[in-house]
């Protein structure tokens, strides 16, 4: 085992907004800054300066606003334009002033880029790395230098991409970080390539930045910290341009649980996965979940063989214990999990139910009827614990549906649709309307005015995420719709799930579902008259 | 470069069947062998034999109903129990009755399971595997031996790891494949081990099977071909149990692209990404963006930078040609992507359109105020070229629409929903009504047989997709939603959007959009009378 410390730099808000479908508003940019500092990741690269109205902004507010404890702000730029003076480029200046400790400058190795897009020569781009990082350097700052397309540059002309970085280390940058920028080396030439950098500068602090065109970045930052690199760069989640950027949320938790390094304080690497989560919301996308130690998936256990020998012993199925990362096993209900999946979680809710209760069947056979309409309970635990209460006798609804309507129209002026909704509680019959952005809104909405009535402790339950998947999705808009919904009470998050070929009525079954599981956990409730 | 044949087992319908959320009939397992074995997959994983009726009627159909060309079926099972006689074996029976030229024995290499999960002795293990896999061979069958947990049995104990790999040779396998069932071993160890095994078995054919838990699949299998295996084990978008398995669709472009393995017929690469996207169809799931290769993605550049430079030199940002794996090159609009991307895809549509027009900042402005809204116009390409044409005059709408209302009921007998539409062409005015599945379904309806009277050419017109995606999802049933429709008329498939934060709504400007794209292709038309 190892015990050396490496860097980390998450450049989500510069290299990941260049991924498809990013985008961060300025608050966005703050919050996340504030979850990767907590974290403890070395570098926070906030932005390019001097760019866009944006990320000057985000300069200007991170001075005043971010507390950093733990990371340090850098500001990413280019070398200065070519035949001109560093000290008089508005690029330059503007690293200079975005009010960072440290910048990162990308400068180009591979002679293609200095003859094709530069236009220059190749003595020029040695002294545009120069000028700059030396003018920058001066000014105080510590500079990364971000050797673009080396790899690709050292396979062409390894004395020219040599070159470019000697000229960065005179100049006085702190870390040469070596980047496949094109992402289409192999992780066995990373290797070979990085050792030989390693063995060339043996005094300065060697970095890596993949790409994962070739689905090999992971492995290629992991083997150039074998090489001798000691600072990564990536972004958390792996977004970036065209395949993304190296993921840091595989690469720390490999090498720190399993060879030792040390990327994280030892307390943050068991908040990776929630750290994980809280970033996929302001990136706005959903963390696959297939995805290695954060996944939702990444401990699940569906074939019934399997989830046997992980009940003998977890070891078997799992690389590392779920929990060290803050992520938890998963036994999956499916047709090839078997009973054992089944009644471990029916065990879990009920005590009174083992392998040999007659329950257990009635449950099974239940699941197998509901995935037949295009049910899934993973994800959906709440609807699930719902479904065995029901089978077995343990569920009395707390209302009674008698009818509901939606009207929409169009054109309209504030809200498109009405609702009304007749339910009984008992003997009551309660009537209620309410108007919507929407048919599902709409009906929220009037669903919600009229069971408050009953039971006030559902005034304080919000619905937290909606979310629609289209199955089939050929049958086009008469496809068939699995939505789940997620509420919360302030303390506890509960997920359900609706399946139909009408929106409306899936979206009405989880809802449902969300207000009648609140009510069971209220024991004894009984409805105001 | 090297020109040395690799084969490629395609195990999507047994261990891709565990990945959560996977599921297939009949049907969709006899589909994906057809698309497999055009692609030139070497072996067919088709299912495990005797362990459910689906998989047995898989196997009994594929007798007749698969003509494969290129590809060898294969059925999968386990060593025959402990203290058995092969011969007996429900399971071995099952395999030899499969009807397979080749069957996929996995037996245990770790001693961990051999005494915990199977419990009995080393060398019963050892029996088990010899019996079986003679029993098999006698029968005439080509038997693959998968040799799970190989690399977790041979760090713990390398001498008897590797006799399970003799006994499984020596009862006549033809090929040993080392597996990191658990996924927990890091690449440059996969290599170093496949080595091992490689020098110690010079004449048998040495096969690899990786699991992603470490985010490393893609480099060890690579590696281990580098260190002399000739049969990569995989699931072609690398689904599975937990993080998923190797993926062959990643794996095969990059050895067979740029380490000249020959994987596939040469004629074959060019539809990779075709294939994903059939696959990625009966899988039922989205193929990942920024999957390499096959994303969509893939080589879209956004970076105005990056953008320009490609426009210069392809290969200055890309690290193989889009087309060689039957992708595309994009150019991505964006508050990032400058003003090139927005002009390469709008004189694309409009030739007079150039640099210095003022319909590109037209453009250009409207793009940005549409983001605002929540479109996207990446994968809703022809949203976007009708946005091009309204901005610039080039475009007449082909109808009005006076009003529409929706009513939907609970409950319902045959259809919850009625729609009406008003719609104008020309001064004649058309009331249409019909009922749905829902409020998108009904309106559909009736917007089509309201405006088919004018324009008969949308008879053949057909909703092939429609997804919906829930942004801000925390503002729950009042969230902004974007709807996607694709539709064809047979010949040419197109996608339009809509946004709206009331999903009739949205839906109903993505259909409108897909007749009026449709209608603005067909030149010169004008309604019946």
């Amino acid at each position: 085992m190892n015990n050396l410390h490496i860097e980390t730099l998450d450049t989500t808000l510069r290299d990941g907004m260049q991924g498809e479908g990013i985008t961060f508003s300025v608050e966005d940019k703050l919050a996340l800054c504030r979850i990767l500092d907590r974290l403890g990741i070395t570098y926070i690269e906030g932005g390019v300066a001097g760019a866009n109205p944006k990320d000057d902004e985000f300069f200007r507010r991170a001075k005043t606003e971010l507390d950093l404890k733990n990371s340090i702000l850098t500001a990413f730029g280019s070398t200065r334009r070519k035949n001109t003076v560093a000290s008089e480029d508005t690029g330059v200046l503007a690293l200079a002033d975005a009010g960072t400790k440290a910048v990162t400058i990308f400068g180009k190795c591979w002679k293609l880029h200095v003859a094709e897009i530069l236009n220059t020569t190749p003595d020029e781009n040695l002294n545009m790395i120069y000028d700059t990082i030396s003018y920058l350097v001066n000014c105080g700052k510590e500079v990364i230098f971000d050797a673009e397309h080396f790899f690709d540059g050292y396979k062409n002309d390894p004395e020219y991409a040599l070159s470019t970085l000697k000229s960065a280390a005179n100049a006085g940058a702190s870390i040469l970080v070596l980047c496949d920028t094109n992402g289409g080396t192999f992780c066995d030439e990373i290797y070979q390539i990085a050792s030989d950098v390693v063995n060339l500068f043996p005094d300065t602090r060697i970095g890596i930045h993949c790409h994962n065109d070739s689905g090999m970045a992971t492995a290629s930052s992991t083997l150039a910290v074998k090489a001798g690199a000691t600072h990564i760069q990536g972004t958390f989640l792996g977004i970036g341009e065209r395949c993304g950027n190296a993921q840091l949320s595989t690469i720390i938790p490999g090498l720190q649980l399993k060879k030792g390094y040390r990327l994280l304080p030892d307390d943050s690497i068991k908040n990776l996965t929630s750290a994980a989560r809280e970033i996929a919301e302001i990136c706005n996308i959903s963390i696959k979940k297939y995805e290695p130690y954060i996944g939702t998936s990444a401990f699940a256990h569906k074939a019934g063989m399997h989830t046997d020998a992980v009940l003998k012993n977890p070891v078997s199925f799992e690389h590392i214990p779920p929990e060290s990362v803050g992520s938890e096993r998963r036994f999956l209900m499916s047709e090839i999990a078997g009973r054992g999946a089944v009644l471990v979680k029916a065990g879990s809710i009920l005590r009174n139910i083992d392998k040999n209760s007659p329950e257990a069947d009635l449950i099974i056979e239940k699941v197998k009827e509901m995935e037949g309409h295009g049910y899934q309970y993973e994800g959906a635990e709440s609807s699930f614990e719902l479904l065995v209460k029901r089978c077995t006798g343990q569920y009395h609804p707390y209302f009674e549906l008698i009818n509901y309507k939606t009207i929409e129209e169009s054109p309209y002026e504030e809200f498109s649709t009405t609702a009304t909704i007749k339910i009984k509680v008992g003997d009551r019959v309660q009537l209620s309307a309410a108007e919507g952005h929407g048919p599902v809104h709409a009906l929220d909405k009037a669903l919600r005015s009229a069971i408050e009535i009953f039971y006030p402790c559902l005034k304080g339950i919000k619905l937290i995420d909606y979310k629609v998947r289209v199955m089939d999705s050929n049958a086009a808009t008469a496809a068939k719709v699995r939505v789940l919904i997620s509420s919360t009470d302030g303390k506890k998050i509960w997920t359900t799930v609706g399946c139909s070929n009408d929106i409306i009525e899936a979206s009405w079954i989880a809802l449902v579902d969300s207000i009648e599981y609140k009510l069971s956990l209220e024991e004894g409730i009984s409805p105001l008259n």
